[in-house]
């Protein structure tokens, strides 16, 4: 190697697994590894004559530069509207746009990370989120989970034992990778032991207004009184990925820092995509449409249910989501399902392996499966080809 | 300060120069502070009949999340048209699709800089880039320039001293702030010497089709034989900053680094927004669009320059620039440019005062002036205002 990279570049490399997911994107594959919204619920006729209007009356402006925190009529929709529902009070300048969640989890990382701090996190987590810690080289104190989210006592327990941790990250409603929800006791007491501890919480919340039943969970951030919790917030679930617009809502003196990183790293997010989502909210009731969002996935989620109950050995466990794009399965402890995507592989159907999903490895018995972007015949037979391979191993 | 922050946060701070610029936004104000492009050019219509034809035919495919490495047709027009006439032989399979150039930036130095690093570049430099080399507490090894850019004697002199350095970072195009242009000569030289001390060259080149008379200049990329040169290119001022869309075109082993690093710090770039640039460029002339923002660019540069020539003391010196949006005017060496802002201000004009601009300070009697965004008279009566200020100082 000629080129003398900085050491956080060694953890730049290409993955065996990421190779092989690349298999999984073709066409005759049933492929349940993705996460992807579903596009044909885009509202793409309201955005059409959304984006007439906007070049049409201000197009110049649409166009141009805007400035590095983001649209102040989007901030101020963000934290009247979507923060509100999740019973966090806050205000426009408590906000700042990003491109997608995922820079908020960058910049929160380069924020408060030296090379090899420690991270808290839930086992397992967000592969996106892992990547982002490891070109830090982050050290990991993953917390077990159960149907509850993170289990407190042991959160504890390392706090104590781990002085020195900075950050805990958690993605508190239906979980990537697992789909579980962190219960509302467990958020008041995270926020608390944030406090006590000295410890920034990174509330990753992508999916959490799409909740199956009844209303939106009070985010972690809602239980913070004195700014230990950063809520990082997206669009892409809620109305469509390919606009790149999230944001970050923290106290003042945090933001502050963030709105300054955001200046160097790429001055700000689209003008004219922030512009589309905020006359889109404006207009129209974003709630109504992600109650459409939520019809449609609900149904997914029961089919996908109902067939894994109908089509996989009855030892399996998986977990049952409240809201979100995923469910998790666990198989028993001998089996790899690394090696049980290939053979999947050859009856064209697909999953994510979870190994990947845990910070300190250990576990290869898991596997992701997505139920947001497929059509209900396609979840049925997917789910019956999958069941075919694992039956092999419970025979 | 109660959070533990990573040391690299001790640089996000807000500076009293940024809090002073912000005055200049005021309406009552002629600035010449900004680096915007002319709105008035952007082709509104073409792109408002662009993203009705792109919404109704694949509104679905452009809503929806696209790859990390970017659409493949933007990254094939851009090698094939973009840099081929900088001078580059390259494929689609060396561009990755950036947030703007500024992205491009901040992955280098992400990629390249431990903590404490040396980072060459010209003196004075590109303010936004040293902000990014900052949060990498970069150390500076700024070289002298003339009208033909870097002087490539005291850049050897540099490389010899200075072995550990990694990166050379130059604008060879009209440079930020300077509008100076890097001889063909120097362009060779400096490839050259990349090679020979195995430093990677940060071409940054959002400025350099925008050229007022001849042909565009080759690109030092274009003399880079063994992948030491690393450019980055950006839409911004030749279409149109807010869809902020750039690009970086390196080596095989350097740009797959780069694309493992934009999926962790914000997945991709806005999908819509690439297919917006690349059919505009597929349908269109984008090099008759440049041809009319050249025009207007080089009239107001004239008229700038012609003011400047009538209004300010004949003991000034500034730049002839070739191409691109700023001129570089020197005062006499007692002056100090960010008090004479502040006496601009209460004429109602104001500039970017120099001294920001130099890496290891130094030089206070330098202003930055841009001419790309403003009607003809204004640019008269601004650089009117601006000379009764400076005549102050030469009576």
């Amino acid at each position: 190697m000629k080129y003398r990279f900085a050491l956080r570049a060694d953890t730049l490399k290409g993955s065996e697994i990421r190779e092989i997911l690349k298999l999984t994107e073709l066409p005759e594959i049933i492929s349940f590894a993705g996460g992807l919204p579903a596009p044909e619920l885009f509202p793409v006729e309201t955005i059409t004559q959304l984006t007439n209007k906007i070049l049409t009356e201000e197009g110049q402006l649409a166009l141009q530069y805007g400035s590095t925190d983001g649209l102040p009529l989007l901030r101020q929709i963000i934290a009247n509207e979507r923060m509100a529902l999740a019973g966090v009070t806050t205000t426009a300048d408590n906000i700042l746009i990003t491109s997608g969640s995922q820079q908020g989890i960058d910049f929160c990382a380069r924020i408060f990370l030296n090379d090899g701090d420690y991270v808290i996190c839930e086992d397992p987590s967000y592969l996106g989120a892992l990547g982002v810690f490891n070109t830090y080289h982050a050290k990991y104190l993953p917390i077990p989970m159960d149907d509850d989210g993170m289990i407190i006592e042991e959160l504890e327990k390392t706090l104590q034992a781990y002085p020195q941790a900075k950050v805990i990250y958690t993605i508190p409603d239906f979980q990537n990778p697992t789909g579980r929800t962190m219960s509302i006791e467990r958020r008041k007491q995270l926020a608390k032991l944030a406090a006590k501890y000295q410890v920034v919480v990174m509330e990753d919340n992508p999916y959490g207004e799409l909740i199956f039943e009844g209303k939106r969970n009070p985010a972690i951030k809602s239980f913070d009184q004195d700014g230990w919790v950063i809520y990082m917030g997206s669009f892409s679930k809620t109305f469509c990925p390919g606009y790149r617009i999230g944001w970050t809502c923290a106290d003042q003196e945090l933001i502050n820092k963030f709105i300054l990183l955001k200046q160097t790293t790429d001055l700000q997010s689209s003008t004219i995509a922030q512009r589309e989502i905020a006359y889109y909210m404006r207009d129209n009731s974003l709630d109504e449409h992600i109650q459409e969002i939520i019809k449609v996935y609900k149904a997914r989620r029961d089919l996908m249910l109902d067939s894994i109950a109908q089509y996989f050995p009855a030892a399996i466990k998986y977990t049952y989501p409240l809201g979100g794009l995923f469910t998790w399965v666990e198989l028993k402890s001998e089996i790899d399902t690394a090696a049980l995507l290939l053979e999947a592989l050859k009856e064209n159907v697909a999953f994510v392996p979870g190994a990947a999903f845990f910070p300190n490895g250990g576990h290869r018995n898991f596997l992701r499966l997505n139920y947001s972007n497929m059509a209900d015949e396609r979840i049925v037979e997917g789910i019956k080809r999958l069941g075919k391979v694992i039956q092999r191993y419970y025979e």
